[in-house]
C-alpha cells in the first residue's frame, strides 16, 4: 500500500475534519454499535441504564470501537459480527472509565459532572461491574472464544496498570521504562485487542492479528502520549479547555520523566515539592510549564508519540490499500496531531 | 434416593462438624482450587497477590466452590476441568466481596481488617476489577460456552442486585418482594450458578442442569435470609460475635420488613427513625430485637429459610444416591441450622 504519508501538522480544525471523516466512513456500523450499547444498558434497575447511559452518551470519540469496525472492514469483513464486538470493547473502556473516576475521586469528564459526582462512588462502582458482565455476556453470544480471551486478558492487564500507575502517583523517582510500561497496561492494550479483532472476525493469518494488536498499540501509546503533553499545552488553553489537571494531582507523565532526568537540584526539589508533596502555588503551573519548555519535554514526548504513531502505520503495509486502511492511517495522524 | 432428612436442629458444635466433613469429602479438590487461585493471582505488579491474597486466605468458607467441586463429582465427574471452574467462583465472589466492601465502607470482614481498610478503596475496586478478569481468562482456557454464558450472567446479575439493595437500604416501606428479589440477585445466584456448572461439566441433561441451578438459588436464598436471623441472634453474642451489623447500617432485612408489616404506628415511627434516619442512642437495638420476638419475626424468617431449605433437597431427588448427593443434602442442614 501507499506508504505516502503527510508529516505536516493539521491545523486543529483539519484535525477535527479528519477524525469526522473517520467517523462518516463508519457511520452506519457505528449507529449498530450505539444500539448495541442502548439495547445492553437495558436492566429493570432503572439507576443503571441512567447512570451508565449519561457517561456512555456524554460524547467519547468511540475511538476504540471504531478501530474494530475500521480493521474487520479493512481486511473485507462483510458481516454483523464486528458491531456487537465493537459494542464489547466499548463497554469494557465505558467500566474503566467508571471505576477510574471513583479511583481519581474525578469530578469532571469531558465537561460534564462524573457518574460519582452525581450519583456518589457506590452505584459507579457497581455499574462499572455491570458493563463489564454485559461485555461478555455480549462476547459469549458472539461465541469466539478467540475474541473472548483477547478481551479477557486485555481486561486484566488494564487493571494491572492501573494498579501500577496507583503505584507510582507522586513518585518522582519513576523512570521512562516504568512509565511506558504504565500506559501500555491502561491505555493501548485496549487499543491493541480492539484492532486485533478486526482481524479475527475476519478470519485472517495470525500474522495479520498480530500486525494489527501492533497497530492498535503503538496508536495506543502514541494517543496517551499526546493526552500528556495537551494537559501542559498553551493551545488548549486557547481552545478555552483546562491545562495542568495532571500537574494538580500529581501526576507522573512522560514530559515530568524527562524534565526530572534532565534537571538540576534545584528544579527536582520543585517537582518533588509540586508533585510528591503536592504543595503547590497558584504561580507553581507557570514554573512547571517553563522548566519543560527549558528540557524540550513537551518536544521529546510528542517525537516520541510519533515514533509509536509511525511505527503504527508500518504494521498498515501489509494490508490493501482501501478506504478503510487509508482512514486506519489517517487515525494515527489525528491521534498525534490531535489538540481535543 | 432416600428423602429422609433430618429436621431435627443441630448445635452449633455438630453444624460445625458437618461442615468439616463436607470440606473433607472434596478435600484434594479443594486444594487444587487453593493452588489454581494461587496461580492465578500471581502479578507482576505485587500490591495484586497481596491485596487479593489477604481476603482470599482469610479465612472464608469456600462455600461456591464446593458447591461446584461437589455437584460435579455427585453427577459422576472423573476429570479436573471442576477444579478451575470452582476457582472461577471463587474469583467472582471475592471480586464481589472486595467492591461491596467499598461501596458498604466496611472496615471488618471475618474478624479481619478489609482490604479497603489496609489499603484503602482504590486498590481494592482495581483489584476486583483484576479477578473479575481472571476468572473471564480462566473459563476461557476451560474453553466451555456454557459456562461463559452462565457467570457472565451470573455476574451481571449480581451487579443489579448490588445497585438494587443500595436503592432500598435504608428505606422503610421495602416489601417481601422487593427484598426476596435483592437476596436472589446477589447472594443466591451465584449459589445457583456455582451449582449448574457442576452438571455442565458432567454433560447432564438440560433438566439436570436446571435441577441443580434451583438447587443453589433455593440454597443461596436460605443461606442469605440464616445470615439475616443470625444478626439479631442471641446465640451469636454467646459465641462472641458481633449482633446488630445490619441494624446499625439500617439494612432492611426479612425480620424487619415482617415487623414493620406487624408494627403498629410507634414502632413504624422507630424503625423510621433508627434505619431510615440512621438515628440511635445505645438502647435502640435492645428494643429493636423486642420489636422482633414480639411479632416473631425472627421465627417467620427462619420458616422461610426453611421451606427453600426443603426446595433445595427435593431437587437433589432426581440424582444417584452417593456420599455426594448426601453431601449437599447436608449442606443443607449447615446453611439451615449453622451458627456461624
Amino acid at each position: 500500500m501507499s506508504a505516502a504519508v503527510s508529516l505536516v501538522n493539521h491545523n486543529a480544525s483539519t484535525t477535527r475534519q479528519t477524525f469526522e471523516r473517520l467517523r462518516e466512513l463508519v457511520a452506519d456500523d457505528l449507529s449498530g454499535v450505539n444500539q448495541v450499547i442502548v439495547d445492553y444498558l437495558q436492566s429493570p434497575v432503572a439507576l443503571i441504564p441512567q447512570l451508565a447511559g449519561h457517561l456512555v452518551s456524554s460524547g467519547g470519540k468511540r475511538l476504540r470501537p471504531i478501530l474494530t469496525l475500521t480493521t474487520a472492514r479493512m481486511c473485507g469483513y462483510e458481516g454483523a459480527r464486528h458491531i456487537s464486538l465493537a459494542a464489547c470493547v466499548e463497554f469494557i473502556h465505558t467500566a474503566t472509565l467508571l471505576h477510574d473516576d471513583v479511583v481519581d475521586d474525578s469530578a469532571l469528564r469531558r465537561g460534564s459532572a462524573t457518574a460519582n459526582a452525581v450519583w456518589g462512588n457506590k452505584p459507579s462502582v457497581l455499574v462499572g461491574d455491570f458493563l463489564f458482565s454485559r461485555s461478555f455476556q455480549l462476547m459469549v453470544s458472539d461465541g469466539s472464544l478467540d475474541v473472548l480471551r483477547i478481551l479477557s486478558e486485555a481486561s486484566a492487564i488494564i487493571a494491572e496498570g492501573e494498579v501500577d500507575q496507583l503505584m507510582i502517583s507522586n513518585d518522582v523517582s519513576t523512570g521512562k521504562d516504568a512509565y511506558m510500561g504504565v500506559i501500555q497496561a491502561k491505555t493501548a492494550t485496549l487499543f491493541a485487542a480492539a484492532s486485533e479483532i478486526g482481524a479475527v472476525v475476519a478470519d485472517r493469518s495470525t500474522e495479520d492479528q498480530a500486525a494489527l494488536r501492533t497497530y492498535g498499540m503503538s496508536l495506543g501509546i502514541a494517543f496517551q502520549l499526546v493526552d500528556d503533553v495537551l494537559d501542559y499545552s498553551a493551545k488548549q488553553a486557547d481552545l478555552g479547555k483546562t491545562v495542568g489537571d495532571d500537574f494538580r494531582d500529581g501526576k507522573i507523565t512522560l514530559p515530568i520523566v524527562y524534565a526530572i532526568e534532565r534537571g538540576d537540584d534545584a528544579e527536582r526539589a520543585f517537582w518533588r515539592r509540586t508533585l510528591e508533596d503536592e504543595e503547590q502555588t497558584d504561580d507553581d503551573l507557570e514554573e512547571a510549564m517553563s522548566i519543560l519548555a527549558r528540557h524540550n519535554a513537551l518536544e521529546d514526548a510528542m517525537g516520541e508519540a510519533r515514533r509509536h504513531g509511525e511505527e503504527a502505520r508500518n504494521m498498515l503495509e501489509r494490508f490493501p490499500d482501501n478506504a478503510y486502511s487509508a482512514a486506519l492511517l489517517e487515525l494515527v495522524d489525528f491521534c498525534v496531531d490531535r489538540e481535543f
